[in-house]
């Protein structure tokens, strides 16, 4: 509820169309629906045109099921579910249509195609970094961004990832998801001229820490125009690289 | 130096324009000049508008001073140096035109005024977070984008940060600048639709432990559309928010 | 045994009606009775009308039914056993009256109705942090707090959050119960004037640490009147919730 | 601004007493006066009988005196200033009254007395602490609690301390300071039945690592009924303290 | 080999009693016995009445068995084996006569009564530290040391320690075995004028962090005459405590 | 791709024996054959002797047997697969030629006897450590250098290594493999002349921290001439062994 | 005060020579002088020979002296206080006897020669251990220990350690100071069959943290026998070595 | 004293040249020279040509300059003398010719001209990091290594990185130096087949906790044989360097 809307209320309660208690009731009234486990925003997919994002990871199956039955219900397409496990899915998919991809344990519910505009690319050191980068990119392409992708082309081989130098520089967003120590962000950060969202993961083993060693090395990177989401998490750099890629030019 | 530049090159020795061994020399060719302590890039003001930014903390005040001479020579304008204490700006100031802000310790060399468009927001919790943030507002000034300041607002008293929700909500990107526990990202991101660059800082003590407190915080941020970058780089969070900021449209 | 008690002790000593070993007996006799495996403190339930309670995890389905049974037969009532996975409470159940909660583990031996007094909330903000909410809802109320929950109610959505209000600043102790990045504590902190129990949880992956990026935001909370307990520790969150809440006014 | 007053305000309107943009206004208008680097909340007195609490670390000797003033003006007494440096002190001191502790580093400008009530102990193991404990004691008081002092009473000699048992057993609320081993809240925990709050103070060497090993210690103190603040954190210990101690009994 | 047995080979070549070569092939002869995956310290008995210990938990119980049938061959007796799962013990009981804990996972093979001497306390905290106290027990009795067990004695109930001042107090050397926040270590040594040798525990959860917050709280013991093995090191106690109790008298 | 390749093509260039957009093609085409979840590069083995190493860790067995098969099919000898358990052995086994240690895990595919040559002695402080110190010795020989193993050799019992000091000082190259306290690479450190390898190993338990302890103490050994690898890191030390092992001397 | 000064004042009521309210006093009256900032423990001297030693880091020099007034008049001889930099020292001196050593910054007021018996070695790896150690052998010295110094006899040089294997293997004690890597007490661990007091310090620098590398490797110390006492903490070492090296010899 | 030299001495006692008490003290003696703060090894430089190297961050000026002045009696030349400010080498050239590089802080004592021979790259990322650069290349220089310098040659500007490709190629060893997040030695890892030693540096701030980033980030780098120092670590680096750059080739 914007600046406006509460003008709009305020004027109605003047103009005697609205009691005060019901203008009340409008200003802290929530626009989600509670079900119990959890509130539903459904009036998310009217402001941007995306669906609440359902995090599987912290949910039973049925409650899942239940939350998109209800978001179906609503209206809502392409509903991403992140961190869902193959039998989670195969539950949710007995009472909706679902899409799955094992490999990142992504669903999107009631997906219907969209047209993909921009473009993101999301780059990888290693093959055991794919299920964090398809994350990312599914979440990126379910919200509408046109995405590339360029797997296995870490530092230690730079003629791997120099020979995609054309599609890195022509890139609105680049995504540069690596474990172990983490260099590609800085090495795609001296590369290109838009912004960079590095996602450490937690492949490697020793002193890797559970991801710790990425996570530093990306903050501490020495090329500018790079930042940072949380270790694996996939969901955050393609949520935001959408974000950044769809962004609108100054309006003079 | 580019794919379509190397095959200009290339199509020069076909032309028996160039000897294969100048085209080389060309291949390797930095577009460096090697000063001795420090290689400067004169390219880059040519490339995207900004010269090269000089860190001035691990540098003494006469390298400082003989990069700034030299970029100045080559016609750089608006030269930005972060971390520089007083006592080097002095120095700096001796030999070359010099803006000089105490509070961030950033200095801008050579400063010419220019048109700034869009609209960064840098919002911050506390006083002791002002350094910080006007490293990151001056940097991004300082590149052309224009910067609106909301000092104060931090989450322990949400109407402060809520009275100026007008302001957030027209921002092309928001700077999010906290130290303590850092919530104050966390907050912003459920209030905005824009790309929100989170700066922990270090400002805090006891289970603070310079800064980890909220750069742990930024990085679990439950919002989504938030990326991090290191603790206390206002400079970092500048640079991006203006690389954001000045994104042009989709060309269709 | 208190300062009276001894005092009582040494009068009837110098009264010829005890013998001074009866006395040194007395003095240095611990109210507890021996099991072998556990010292149960039978006049705890005498001094401040609460149990013992077991803690579960690290104890045999047979040691707990044990205590159990003991303390039974001791007169013990609402007896609680926190981290008691279903499988013991099935074994316990066997032997003894047992509600159980499977969601936040919490068994409750020989249960009573008593009446609830007072207010305390249990704020969450997600689904994930029902388990430690419902250990400290159950905790409370088992010691004889009314408890409001108010669950999903995350910083990320704070209209979801202040549609609770009222209910928030009719408080006497809140319990905020958060994982990730731990603003609820603060966003509350700065609503409300009642102590605030924070309550990390290891709800999160990633730079989450096993919680430690929420105990560290809640420590660091710029909200005044916040303390904190362990990570998941939902029983001693309800436990001092209730001692604060069932506070007497003072006595002039 | 509460629930009534936003309906006071709607009812204003609604009677034609209020035009709907003056009550917007009313609606998102911050109760502070913004003073260039600070927002002054000089509606809290009125709210709760304290003055804003001004965090002296951070802030210029100008700044400090500067709030003060506006503060005084505005009525403000017992204005309490925490970290305050002896320097800062005297500068503060030429343009307000001014009660200052060297130990604790803590000022009280417009110093005024006012009864104390209740019963807050606060406890220490050892000298090195008292800064720390006399930044809680203080703040305690000057919010309107009686404090009483144990101070040297580590667990190393468990006779000074339970030579104080009466003291401690019948305080509303114990604050418990400790560095090095913490292990003084565990002691006292296990003495009293009132709510403890455990204050881990960086006093110690070595594996202390500023204050983390007492602070582990505390979070995983083995009584029930405590609590932990941050660090050092004496002035929100007192500040939860006195919270906790000038609670009302229930109305029935 | 000591500085006498290296003396009497040299008299024996200068005797002509012994070859040079010889001699030296005795210099460098470990008194061990390469059985491939281990070598065996038969000396060690010899020398100090204690078998070498055998580590179990990176051995298989082919390993196990195989070390243990080459001790016995030996002459061993007594042949402590630590950290041994019950599968592994059922399989080493096979060839060799094994008394096993499965409490603590210690094995004695080829066991033999023998005296025990001087007084060693083990004294614990909580029921779930057992398995460990009886790892430091029962290699301190293997080893010939009378050991008392005072379990259950934590500081959250100091009557139940102080009721046991005098088994306390008659001791030579105690070892504290506490987990969570380690307290005890430092009331006993406040308690005692023996060598108290603490050991931290694995023992709880959250921000117990695998054992860390009592050994930090260990090492940062206020008492004096206090000493910490590893986390969960019961053998590492016991075999000290051994050692210091069963120390002879200064001969004048 | 060096220097010599470049200026032969751009020389093929000008001689018009080669089109420009064939000559970039070259220069950008990096020496890969890709087959979709990974590149191979099928240079390496014409370039330096030794194929492409296979990490098994992150890999399905499927996708490991057909990286081999498209190895082998290029030619490759002596394949190296590390981290691969048991299972995927065997089916790796299935279609190419295989030898499998199930200690360290590692695997040599189409293995042929090739001539060892120089001196890597890996040495190791406890059998826990064996499936580290085989990563590297079986790394070593299948990369042409010849190894001896010196393991159970740690520095609680000196006599053990001492016994081997011939060995060691006649090494070109040692390898230190040590879990615990890691003070295993200090002496050899100090024993030696030649380079030192320092593997930690996750060998112990508590304060070990999986492997940190050992690290920590390796980074900080106080003799000279020794460098360390990562936790576990068994492969790493091997290869640098034979890099080292293999060198030549310097040519005058 | 102990059991049978219980018993003797309980029979003293009994026999109507003691009030019971004088018992009482008696029984809770803690056998120390309180001056304000300190509380004095004057009974220790009488109850084991050693005064109570005081901490001097958290001490103004003005409480110093005070105390060590207080203890003087009381009669207390050797007064040990630890950690007092040479300006504190300078004004002890000025009032009382005292000896101070400026690299251990121990100074020991109203020194008297006294016997010295046993033997206690106290070893170092290099210069820069040397205040700890001196810390230690003071204070073992002090009360009333004689002291073996073996000083730079790294394990980088082993043949500087093998050559005082005598002096070693005589010792009732050994107290290893070690800072970097910390692998002289697990050397030494192995040479000798008496207990091993490890004490790390924070010599070193880069990944030693503050002395935590020598404090894992110690804990993680293969060789049994060995306890560790906090980083630098000389004192605690010295006090525990002069306990175990005045232990008398079990009586029958 | 080698295998030899026991056998030489063996001998001699056999042949009566020798007593047997003269041999164990031969045997026992350690080649050093005792001088109370220090014992000095003069066999070294007869060995491998090197003298010992002085540690100068814990020793005095008058410490170092004595041991110096030993040495240069006993005949050594070029004597390292490492983390000495510039004042220590003030005093200490007043009694001994002394090179001093006031950026590393590197000193030489009579030095000498030697023929340097091999090949060993010195990289780094930045200016920062040059004291710890320099201090790599003079250990390397002293010790008899020809060393190239390529500074400022960091992974977010590439182009400058390549452009010396021919210089790291044909190195023996590359030492590796970055801070930050220590990309560099991944990159160069990738680029060269000869041993690179990592070097992680304090250079940073924020997240870079005093070097982790780039050590853990240099442990975890994903191309083989790479090494790494401890932090800032630049002597261990030089010294490793030579030692293996000065290698000879092996010996059929």
């Amino acid at each position: 509820m914007d600046r406006n809307d509460m003008l709009a209320a305020l004027k109605a309660v003047q103009a005697g169309d609205m009691t005060p208690e019901a203008a009340l009731g409008l200003l802290v009234q929530a626009p989600f629906e509670d079900i119990g486990y959890a509130k539903i925003d459904h009036h998310r997919q009217l402001r941007n045109g995306n669906s609440e994002v359902i995090y599987g990871a912290g949910k039973t199956a049925q409650q899942i099921a239940g939350i998109v039955a209800r978001m179906i219900d609503a209206g809502s397409e392409n509903i991403l579910i992140t961190r869902m496990d193959g039998e989670k899915a195969d539950f949710v998919a007995k009472s909706a249509p679902l899409f799955y991809d094992p490999l990142s344990r992504v669903g999107i519910a009631n997906r219907v195609e969209k047209p993909l505009v921009g473009s993101v690319v999301v780059a990888s050191g290693g093959t055991s970094d794919l299920p964090v980068c398809e994350e990312a990119a599914l979440t990126a392409e379910t919200m509408g961004s046109r995405v590339t992708r360029l797997y296995d082309v870490g530092v230690a081989g730079l003629h791997r990832l120099l020979s995609h130098l054309e599609d890195l520089q022509s890139a609105r967003v680049v995504v540069a998801v690596a474990g172990m120590e983490g260099a590609l962000a800085s090495v795609i950060g001296g590369l290109v001229d838009c912004p960079v969202i590095a996602v450490p993961t937690s492949v490697g083993y020793g002193a890797n820490f559970g991801g710790l060693s990425a996570l530093l090395s990306m903050l501490n990177a020495c090329a500018s125009g790079i930042s940072v989401v949380n270790i694996d998490n996939g969901f955050g750099a393609g949520y935001l690289a959408n974000r950044i890629n769809r962004m609108e030019g100054i309006r003079q």
